[in-house]
């Protein structure tokens, strides 16, 4: 156990976001822009809010100025395109996001569609997913969570190239993604889903795995080969009367038996949580830099 | 090796071409639309007009207009791009198809990105691919190969979901799709490429294998699991002084070793050979029933 590395998460991200904070001086001083990031918020999901203040609170702590837009539960399909549409045409707005889930009297769909490619800094637009499945092409924004995830491991030094890795789960935001990121940088991977037989099995063989289910503790140890490297994007909250709010939370991994047989986990909270805020800022900052030219 | 089911590309081939010309008979009879192909041809490139001369033939067995451009190697870009444009605004034309590869003064991808989307029956653009990659989104056009390697496996009753699919490569044409394809289907796959080490011990896993890497008779017997399913996309020359041509087709399995072990296998050629200009058809026709909406 003593050897087993716990990817600190908190601490990359704090990492990755003074980079940012240092090139966003150096545009700012440079070029007078400062990135800008819109957040479009409907309804008054408590999570959601939540979510949309972390982020508020990141940017700003970043230097990136933020522009929040709270509509009420009720509000139509159109307003919401209206100011998506007038965040597309703003200068001084280089990144939108829609925070998600919308209402269900709304067309997901169409409203993400509606947001310009060039400012779709989570990548979620089909025809980025496309390029990033795609060799030769460059995606303009790779999603922020699996980019998240590949930031990890290069920061920790983990060879992808030639690795067997195991993707559990293939959501369009986490799991498919993370998959495309490792297969460009030569893993040759597996992806196990919910009708996958034998996840265990496959699982065993990774040299990396990579765990985005929503199931808490699924992977136990007996799934990891002795040495793999695991990134557990799993936020699953657990009842736990011991915690002062009732609750704990916990990622997709058995974290003590895996810790025993892994060389490197990441934590939950406290891995990839925490990189997925940096990686909104990151994509943020590199379409400010794109859209002024700024290198 | 009595129960070894070899599958019949050029028979299914064909019960799918006359299914598209029955189809294209109703059209016809109801809404008065013939479905019409264009294909582009840059250069005097053998194999290309080959391809395209193929294409043609089929084309019109089926009952689909063919519109041919024949352009000189040293055309430019603009004239390429022109005749698109009009192919574009013409609604005779459902499907469009320039013959790669292309003149090496020529931008492939400004040229591919310049097919509108809805007459893009190669399915190669990256939206497309990016629709394909995702869960809940349906792709315009499905690659015609990869499409091809899945109706093989349908028709003959292979079931895929639940089983263990590997694809030995990944390109853009072929492997990435085939694999997005038997995703989608739920199989759970790996897909090997040339970084990958131990292809052999992944393959052996497979339930279901698809190879399309370009290496005649790589995929040999003790790569597969007894009762697996080939399906072979390689085409590949190799040397027979026997053949009065100098050389003879063969796959990227090595057919004689693998129908020992497989329960079915597609043989080249007439294996997704065949199928592959039938699903151009098959694409062609769902474009034209698309853009006239017919049902
Ligand atoms: N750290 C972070 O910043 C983030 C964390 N998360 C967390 O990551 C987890 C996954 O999120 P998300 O991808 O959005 O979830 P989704 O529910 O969208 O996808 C879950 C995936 O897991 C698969 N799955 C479900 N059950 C099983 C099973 N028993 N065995 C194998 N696979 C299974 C599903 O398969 P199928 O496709 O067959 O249904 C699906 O592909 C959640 O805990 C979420 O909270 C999410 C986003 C960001
Ligand atoms: N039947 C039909 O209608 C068609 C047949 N074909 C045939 O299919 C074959 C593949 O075509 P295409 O996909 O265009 O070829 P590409 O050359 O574009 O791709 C080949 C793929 O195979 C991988 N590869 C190469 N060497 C190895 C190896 N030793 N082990 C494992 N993987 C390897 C490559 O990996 P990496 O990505 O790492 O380089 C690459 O992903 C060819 O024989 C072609 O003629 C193609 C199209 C249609």
């Amino acid at each position: 156990e003593a050897s087993v590395k716990v990817i600190d998460g908190k601490k990359v991200a704090k990492d990755v976001r003074d980079e940012i904070n240092a090139e966003i001086t150096r545009m700012k001083d440079s070029i007078g822009v400062v990135p800008g990031l819109a957040v479009i918020l409907v309804g008054d999901r408590k999570d959601s809010a939540t979510y949309v203040r972390n982020k508020k609170k990141a940017c700003e702590a970043a230097g990136i100025k933020s522009y929040e837009v709270c509509l009420p539960e009720n509000s139509t399909e159109e307003e919401v395109l209206k100011y998506i549409s007038d965040f597309n045409d703003d200068p001084m707005v280089h990144g939108i996001l829609v925070q998600l889930p919308l209402p269900s009297h709304m067309d997901e769909e169409k409203i993400l569609h509606a947001v310009c490619i060039e400012k779709d800094v989570d990548g979620f637009h089909p025809l980025n997913i496309g390029q990033l499945a795609m060799r030769g092409r460059e995606p303009l924004f790779v999603p922020c969570t699996p980019k998240g995830c590949i930031e990890l491991l290069h920061r920790y030094n983990v060879e992808i190239k030639g690795k067997k890795a195991v993707v559990i789960g293939r959501s369009n935001i986490v799991g498919m993604p993370a998959a495309l990121l490792l297969q460009r940088e030569d893993a040759t991977v597996s992806i196990v889903h919910s009708r996958t037989k034998n996840p265990e099995e496959i699982t065993r063989q990774a040299d990396i795995i990579i765990a985005a289910v929503g199931k808490p503790n699924m992977v136990r140890g007996s799934w990891i080969k002795p040495g793999a490297v695991i990134i557990d994007v799993g936020i699953n909250p657990v009842e736990d009367a011991t915690n002062p709010r009732g609750y704990r939370l916990v990622g997709d991994v058995c974290y003590e038996e895996a810790i025993k047989v892994a060389s490197a986990i990441t934590p939950v909270p406290g891995g990839v949580g925490p990189m997925t805020i940096a990686m909104l800022l990151s994509n943020t900052l590199l379409s400010a830099k794109r859209i002024n030219n700024f290198k």
